[in-house]
């Protein structure tokens, strides 16, 4: 078993055990240690310490010694809510919305969710995976050691279970940990489109039971929202999932405030994401509900649609728990990038450095159910880590938005290339 | 002479003679040539022409190539307007703006300019040299290839010439095309906080005159605003930088709209810049005044600060010229990336990718003065130019915001390392 001695880091960012998430006001407190050593044995963090006590604490030190003096060494981003599988690009459609077209437009046009299913229509499951593959790889070299990916643009029983095999394959064959989430109830095809309760049939009928019985699926997702699944559909659709052993995610308040909160609540959603229209009163309810999943955001999302950002401090300041994802996706977040999400949520959103970082390791690995290995650097945990740049404090890395101030990665105990 | 030949370009972008900066709606137009090569010598741009017919436009071909396939190639961005000679930075500000505090805290607390102006103070000349070059070089890499720098962080005769003096030193030793701008009205030093019209007295009477006889600027520029510079201390300390023959700049309308447009118009400005807080009013002014300069757009800092963006599309819609800069500084835009100002642009600002492109190339050159030798792919002009990573289209690089799609960058003929 090889092991790896990481030496002179000017601070270690969220030392703890972390077995528990993070709610409201303990989102700001960050565990760190200064000029301190951290060992990895295998793909497990096997200690640390501060340099000063290294020769009590390691009397015989590993030869693959890497020192990081000036720089900080951070879990590996973890990365809850993507659609990282999907064929083509929506760069055109991307110029139709600077050019003004309205979203029905751009759907005429063929652009949107239903462009993509085509492509995914139109592509072998070897090719989908090779180009996930890539943008997997690229993840990593950016610092993500865990992520979500989602199906959702087969919207049919073959289409789904096409993107379903590649995460399959991809959680088989990378080293990043990945979770998966079955969307079927992303859109309607433009076949049900009047005919809502046949696709949810199909859905819970078809899909569902293969899902199910191949194993393909960690989560079950909606988008619950206007001219998609209302709340009784989604409903609908969450709970045929739950009796298959899949816990509920869901696509809420992005575009409108229709009562989907009330279902996360009830269904008791592992967690409820976007939250761009978040009503105060829904705050409260979330607040007063004993509901302890949690609120995922994705400030990219809001970014490049030109929408409000959501509530971040609100939610902070009602001991709600916050989780950051890159809503990867060819047309409303065309970026994994979690770097740059941490950046937008301290500059758009004001969470101040240490809320973010958490946010985006600790609670984003419980908000895929892998809080107990990811998400914090303790002795046990995966080998997941970041070496920044030289850098004068942690709040530099989202001030400095523009430059990659992450220098290595480790996953797995491995470095990244 | 060194020679190297770029093959099989799939996209040269802005291949003009560029003699002429652009308004209004010709900065849409962006002249692309496809399957292309380009040949550069030394340091200059020698030909280019469609592959199809090298063999007979280059019998002898030289040996050192770069294949393209795949790649378009651009010219190096022109950023006008930065203030990257500077010492220190200002994550803690950051982090107390995020916290609430106002500017008038963070003032007190010895935050906002007058903390670099510190700074400055303190680090000799030497060192400051050396910080500068090393985010000039870090520039280059992103794809910068001229940029104009100001001082403004001395605000007394000593700082001032030693903020101009490290510029010079730039200047002779970059490969980067590099302009100097004298920006002693940045602010009041402190001393003179209640007494205006000894500082206009100093940078009139004292700074000007050794400014101008050592050659240490190129321009001169005013930070017009309430608290800063008013209209009429603005126009003084331009019109006694005019008389030395330095063009006026200014940073107008970042914060309110005090009037400052008319004073811009009146001595000819060669830029007006920010002006986040334009009125419709203005606007028409600018349009109607016969005004021939440009409207330097600065959205990272709109961005970092929180605020509206610049009217971009008001502006090109009354057929005036607009530019794109970083603003690089440490306290309201702590990036010089040029790549996220191009993206920021479309994504924010609602600007085409080609409009953005040339306001960031062919228009950016012509507001330091070089539109005859860079910011458009031309024969005889300097070769400064960015090979992309493999995309379908120009608008796929502002569209993948959160990656760098910039694989090579080429100042004055040479790769950067």
């Amino acid at each position: 078993m090889s092991s790896r001695l990481l030496t002179h880091i000017k601070q270690l960012v969220n030392v703890r055990t972390g077995d528990q998430p993070l709610y409201g006001k303990e989102m700001a407190e960050l565990p760190c240690l200064n000029d301190a050593w951290l060992l990895l044995e295998g793909d497990e963090i096997a200690g640390f310490g501060r340099m000063d006590s290294i020769k009590r604490d390691l009397p015989s030190l590993p030869r693959a010694q890497t020192d990081c003096s000036g720089r900080l060494v951070l879990p590996a981003w973890c990365d809850s809510h993507t659609h990282l599988v999907y064929a083509g690009s929506r760069e055109n459609e991307f110029v139709d919305k600077i050019r003004g077209l309205s979203y029905a437009e751009i759907n005429a046009r063929g652009g949107g969710i239903l462009n993509t299913v085509q492509k995914i229509k139109e592509i072998s499951e070897d090719e989908l995976f090779r180009i996930s593959w890539k943008r997997l790889e690229e993840l990593a070299r950016m610092g993500t050691g865990a992520i979500e990916i989602k199906s959702g643009y087969g919207l049919s029983l073959e289409g789904e279970l096409k993107m379903l095999r590649v995460i399959r394959q991809l959680k088989e064959k990378s080293p990043l940990q990945i979770r998966s989430t079955f969307l079927g109830a992303h859109t309607y095809p433009p076949v049900y489109r009047d005919h809502h309760e046949g696709y949810i049939r199909e859905i819970v009928e078809e899909m569902l039971p293969i899902i199910a019985k191949e194993k393909l699926a960690d989560y079950i997702d909606v988008f619950c929202e206007n001219g998609f699944f209302n709340p009784e559909e989604s409903e609908t659709i969450l709970k045929a999932g739950l009796q298959y052993g899949l816990q509920a995610k869901m696509h809420v308040n992005q575009l409108n405030a229709i009562g989907g909160i009330e279902t996360g609540i009830r269904l008791n959603a592992l967690s409820m994401d976007h939250l761009e229209t978040l009503t105060t009163g829904e705050i409260s309810r979330l607040k007063n509900s004993g509901w302890k999943g949690f609120c995922t955001l994705l400030p990219t999302a809001a970014f490049f649609l030109r929408m409000p950002y959501p509530p971040a401090r609100q939610l902070l300041e009602s001991g709600l728990a916050i989780t950051l994802a890159s809503d990867y996706n060819p047309g409303s977040s065309p970026s994994g990038n979690m770097n740059t999400v941490f950046s937008l949520s301290c500059i758009q959103m004001r969470l101040l450095p240490e809320e973010a970082l958490n946010a985006a390791t600790l609670n984003g690995a419980f908000a895929m159910g892998l809080g107990h290995t990811m998400g914090s650097l303790a002795v046990g945990k995966t080998a997941n880590c970041l070496i920044s740049a030289p850098v004068p404090s942690l709040a530099y890395l989202p001030y400095r938005f523009g430059s990659n101030l992450i220098d290595k990665v480790i996953i797995r105990g491995q470095f990244v290339a």
